[in-house]
């Protein structure tokens, strides 16, 4: 518990608490199918033939073993009523909750696309590690509600897996906007964030309640400070920088596979 | 279900599924703590000891019998960091979610204090019913993923309530900031909204999806098109307007006691 004032949410469970046993379940959370695909099929997964989520939703399970860990790829799945991925905050964070309850995950790595700012030192197709995360569009202008919209958290700490695949690492901010209006960009600024997505907040919120160990992997798509337009720059990319974040998550999950979470 | 092209999702569930046996569990969701008070006490409900969600939540749960009805109010609780009202769509979507699955409602009120448009013919202390719902910070400007990020969706039709009590019946939208940037100004006209929340449209998604009726009612306690500050004008009237909010919401009690969804 940090004081009611403190800006900055201490959601690691890098403490006492953290296992010294080798994880075994790990879960994928994967907004789009496009970029959980190339990973299910790397991993051998299967599609599970009977939900462990409520009749009516659309999200999708995919598990198997590999190697030494179970391992889980969780994604919203489409839109019921409009077809398309459900991205955004609010079926992340369902999402989590409901994989947490049904898995019992040892630890879930968020995994995804996301805009990039190069004045921060992003390029297209880095994958990046987060070291914090928090929402920039929940403006509460209210003491402590200004806080508790931004939400700031921290990943959970994995010093030796970022020095190990030599990741890039820095902070992510979440919004429900692949756009930017300059309210957004005040606040991905005062977040000091590197990389931008539209789910990873609203994971470690969740993950926290729920006191499970997360990190978040983000390939960089789009440069939002750069001249090509996002959505455009986006759906360009997405294909060959997907590409890139199966890479970088299999190998995660290799450097994973034998360790416990205090080893990461 | 809609076309994919079509703009609105057909939230409604008035159709041949709506049970005609009378409404036996009625769940109130309310985001804050100072809103739901009242309505407990008029009810002579009471706290659960053992809580029916998962350990470390933050949410709470009031129940007891009010005349036929087992009457449920849950809240987002308090942030367990910053010790705030858990508002906005992430905690609202869970706690919908959690209590639809542990409390298999036959109905879904969202009741809650929201700014209104003095244009749209909103006054302070208006209790609304919402017609639709929809998001309005949730900007995807890719083709159909822009009207998944609107989330347009009717609430459950209640015209016989809403002539019987004689509320005002506008449109809801939704988003978590408390102020109103540009973008999010032009949502609002686009929803051509009366009301504004930081929930409602959140919950109106997990109903649907889990196909419970939900119905939206909505005070209002600042005008967003007046000349004084949303926060400094919402702290203000919180308590008189949650009074009329109270009153409301205990009068579509009485009203839906001994009828069916069908009859609403």
């Amino acid at each position: 518990m940090a004081p009611p004032h403190d800006d900055k949410a201490a959601a690691e469970v890098n403490d006492d608490s953290t296992p010294k046993r080798p994880i075994s379940n790990v879960l994928f959370i994967i907004a789009m199918q496009t970029e959980a695909s190339p990973l299910v099929n790397k991993f051998q997964l299967v599609e599970e033939p009977e939900s462990v989520f409520p009749k009516g939703v659309p999200w999708v399970r995919y598990y198997g073993k590999y190697k030494d860990l179970n391992i889980n790829i969780v994604c919203p799945g489409k839109d019921k009523i409009l077809g398309v991925d459900s991205v955004g905050t609010v079926s992340a964070s369902l999402l989590t909750y409901a994989s947490i309850q049904a898995l019992q995950p040892d630890l879930i790595i968020n995994a995804g696309t996301a805009g990039g700012f190069k004045a921060k030192g992003a390029s297209i197709g880095d994958v990046f590690l987060a070291s914090d995360i928090a929402f920039h569009d929940r403006r509460i202008p209210i003491p402590v509600f200004d806080l508790y919209g931004v939400g700031s958290r921290q990943a959970f700490s994995t010093p030796n897996l970022a020095k190990e695949l030599n990741l890039k690492v820095g902070k992510l901010s979440t919004g429900d906007s692949l756009d930017m209006c300059p309210q957004d960009e005040a606040a991905i600024v005062a977040n000091d964030a590197t990389v931008k997505d539209m789910e990873g907040a609203a994971i470690a919120y969740v993950a926290h309640l729920l006191e499970v160990p997360a990190i978040f992997l983000k390939a960089v798509t789009d440069i939002i400070d750069g001249d090509k337009p996002t959505a455009e720059e986006f759906l360009q990319n997405l294909a060959a920088v997907t590409a890139a974040l199966d890479l970088a998550a299999a190998q995660v999950v290799d450097f994973i596979n034998g360790k416990s979470c205090s080893e990461l």
